[in-house]
């Protein structure tokens, strides 16, 4: 066998398209909207993009499709870590792209930006692109994590552009790759390569949403396949009553696919690193805050529970963050030799005793040892704290502990703790989409093809409407300058498209602290259960609870 | 809300019995088989088990139900680990009892074996049992671990019955609890309690299985959701191209969770216990292993991979046995506080070199530190290594990784080995039931009823030729005692039910061992999808590979 049974019917699985987009090629006309400015800076982001700037958003409607008839030959990229869709979106480009013109040309570039630089491609066919409907991955033509953000690939670029013909280029990917496609599209506009470069929003992480941005593509598979196995973990937890579960979910910084999840899940413990770093928790409240949970249940025989931690939780505690400041700066060049070359794990303790403030070592000395280690020894290139590795559900799971132990010391506390920890990420960024995510990435795809039709350039392609059935979602686009700012990174200003965090005032948010104190006290779990693909509308049709709160009228 | 949408869905899926057990209650009636005798050791088990040995086996059939009326008081228990379908067993009993007759009974005993001695229950109503149609856990009357196997215990039992007026008792649950349900039935027996004793067999390891039992209910449905993370996880592997993921899967001490996952997925590697044992493999040895197929894909860049480590390898593996048996003793009584007392990891480490014999201190150095240090530090209150809790997939990540350095030194290695690793368990044990676990368990209970209505006792409940639609099945019962045999256990020799370990000249691992080389060195990968309850009937409706491969004509 060389694909599963649900690949094979995935394939025949009809995306939906923006009913606006329904009427064939042909009854697709453009319909202007406003004047577009960025959302700040606006005077130093038009100086930037003299080009591109200011332009109109427009949205399709139904007409006489009046686009040049030209020979289009499109290039596409996926940018950066994967999520559930990214095929669909090039199918939707390759149905509209053909659908067209059959002489028209879809090249795609392989392995990321690199693939742009190092013309390293494939041309799309019909039998080629059959084998991706529907499917997760990126494996179509893979992704990568280089920038194209320097005049030199920008040139590099352009040649391999004149090389093909290429009318346009489209790059999937988040914020960062976003904000690049403006930047190449101004290039290509000032240098009148006659290159236009359109956009579209992927990302699990959630944190790549505005007023144009509804949600990016991916979010609504990979918080539902999270969601699939914390339901199936919460319902062991109250069949074996046993166990506190600690769960870390991928997503950083954003606590967004953690609070989804939250929603979907009701789980007795929710951390958000937005809030804990708007209220300026330290490690001891939070552990303070999941402590008395697990007490008040274990108080009454219910010794088990589930905690949901987000990746980038530690990032958003003040005190840890300038832990991991100070560690950074005690090893930074030749001190990490010097403190490597120390004989024993009591010898590194002492020399890291001596280094940090008082402030800091107060935190470090409430770690779990093998975390202390872990800050100590496993270490970047750049010789920096990996974040990421950090193994914050061990932490929690830890310091809720010994909190436990003061606790029944003191006689507050009668229950059991034992705890198991995970980590879901890798699991969910190349599920099969969702019927949600396989029709709006369809879409996605389908309408950058209409606005390289039409002539757009530095656009985001835009869908929206998308808590209401794709028949009524709005399909357009939206100069990606309209997104953004200007922000200092590494030492300089640029322009960027802003990152979204939780807001703490959002629906979403404002829901989950309405019934969270509900859930730590009470067994509210929720079981979502697999993705269904097939079956009752309400179970397959539905997206996310963050759209569906946040856009509930 | 209180439930999901996908819940609320399942509660009107109406499970599919054997087409035998569709035509009413009043058309089912017993056709005979053959007498039985256990599978070895005749004389002894027939001389421990004198009222309930050499029964016939029997089978449903349609026509004129001949049982006698009484009315039926059954209680029921859910007793071990967790497996999807359970709820399903107690939804079958209860329909075909309260078709029977409306004033049957049925108590369900609460977290498991201890409820029986506790006296702890709830009576089941329709509107109880509706809850818990088609959906996963046992929380629907808990389950637990106490084994049910001493007269003390018995005599309790004796007594809640006869407080209760029980007909009958229904044990869902493993070899031990089958095995423990053949006792007591044959105890109710002597003592002419009139209480009955069915067997429902249990477990997502896939160990107890027999000509008899074809497949224990929760395997498909958990190897089906484990599939669906790890197919994900190839899917991940082959887009980003940069990482080997470990996996390892629950299942102890027997590889049939891992190979049916296997099986679905075409990992590069799956190591199988069982084989592992055969061929006397070292730890070097199978690292070795692992390496061949990283430095084969790595050396012409395909530097990703997944590799499949089931639960109870490192028990298989002779060296690492002997080693942690000597670790055992070396720790055994007051010596742990000695060695507790010993200031520092070196000083820990010095008496470690010089307890172990040679051999067994040259499999200990080449683990990683954090292994070493949990073999020593991390024991069950007996003082016994932790074996469920050793982090294989780690620990085969960093014996690869050596090998690989060994390699590359050596000129034959030439790519880069990055890693990521998974623990999957508690993901998979309360799955909503696929629909073979389904109809399966469903069709379990039903039966286990019409076993007790015709006055078995001793039984398990039997369904067989799984691998064909539901229609075909068969459904009946068979003598417990016909699967047992006399074990040596804990310094005794028990009748027990044995342990069905993998088989090396069965079909699905021959259909493994034929493919792997290819697996190993190409990417083959398959992507199952998560499970899916409706739709294609060849997406939702097969069983496992393991079953299909074993029943192929």
């Amino acid at each position: 066998m060389t694909i599963s049974t649900l690949q094979k019917a995935r394939y025949s699985y009809n995306p939906k398209l923006p009913g606006m987009l329904r009427n064939g090629i042909a009854e697709i006309c453009v319909k202007n909207g406003a004047p577009t400015e960025s959302v700040a800076d606006q005077e130093k982001i038009k100086a930037l993009f003299p080009n591109t700037y200011g332009k109109n958003e427009i949205t399709f409607q139904k007409g006489a499709n009046t686009s040049t008839a030209k020979k289009q030959v499109v290039g596409v990229i996926l940018s950066g870590g994967q999520a559930p869709g990214g095929h669909n979106v090039v199918c939707g480009l390759y149905d509209a792209l053909k659908a067209t013109d059959k002489d028209n040309v879809l090249l795609g570039f392989k392995g990321g930006p690199s693939g742009l630089i190092e013309d390293d491609y494939i041309e799309m066919t019909d039998e080629f692109i059959d084998q991706y409907r529907n499917t997760g991955g990126f494996d179509i033509i893979g992704s990568g994590r280089t920038k194209l953000e320097t005049v030199p690939q920008f040139e590099i670029v352009t040649e391999v552009a004149k090389k093909h013909g290429l009318t346009a280029i489209v790059i999937i990917g988040g914020d960062d790759s976003n904000t690049n496609a403006a930047v190449l599209a101004e290039y290509m506009a000032a240098h009148n390569t006659g290159v236009q470069v359109i956009g579209c929003p992927k990302t699990i992480d959630g944190d790549l949403k505005n007023e144009d941005i509804e949600t990016s593509f991916g979010f609504d598979t990979a918080t539902k396949t999270y969601s699939e196995v914390i339901g199936n973990i919460e319902r062991d937890a109250n069949s074996a009553k046993k166990y506190w579960h600690f769960i870390k979910l991928m997503g950083r910084s954003a606590s967004h696919v953690t609070l989804e999840c939250a929603l979907q899940t009701q789980p007795n413990i929710c951390l958000v690193g937005e809030e804990v770093a708007a209220k300026k928790q330290s490690l001891s409240e939070i552990a303070d805050q999941i402590a008395d949970s697990v007490a008040v249940r274990g108080n009454r025989g219910d010794n088990f529970g589930v905690a949901l931690i987000p990746e980038g939780i530690v990032e958003f505690v003040p005190e840890f963050s300038k832990l991991i400041a100070e560690i950074n700066e005690l090893l930074a060049g030749e001190k990490t030799e010097q403190f490597n070359a120390l004989p024993s794990w009591d010898d590194k303790y002492a020399f890291i005793e001596k280094g940090l403030t008082a402030e800091s070592m107060a935190v470090f000395s409430i770690l779990p040892v093998g975390i202390q280690q872990q800050l100590f020894l496993e270490r970047d290139p750049h010789g920096n704290v990996q974040v990421s590795l950090i193994e914050s559900e061990k932490l929690f799971a830890e310091l809720v502990k010994n909190k436990l132990a003061e606790r029944a010391a003191a006689g507050t506390y009668t229950g059991k703790f034992s705890t198991l920890t995970h980590f879901f990420g890798y699991e969910g960024r190349c599920a099969f989409p969702s019927n949600f995510d396989s029709d709006y990435c369809y879409s996605l795809g389908y309408n950058a093809f209409m606005l390289i039709q039409y002539g757009f350039t530095g656009y985001l392609s835009k869908v929206s409407n998308l808590s209401a059935p794709a028949e009524e979602w709005v399909a357009g686009g939206m100069p990606i300058t309209k997104m953004m700012n200007i922000e200092r990174r590494n030492g300089e200003d640029k322009p960027v498209i802003r990152k979204a965090l939780v807001e703490l005032d959002g629906a979403p948010f404002k829901y989950f602290a309405e019934h969270r104190a509900k859930w730590a006290d009470e067994t509210c779990f929720l079981y979502p259960g697999a993705i269904q693909y097939y079956g009752p509308a309400e179970v397959c049709d539905a997206t996310t609870k963050t759209l569906a709160l946040e856009q509930a009228k």
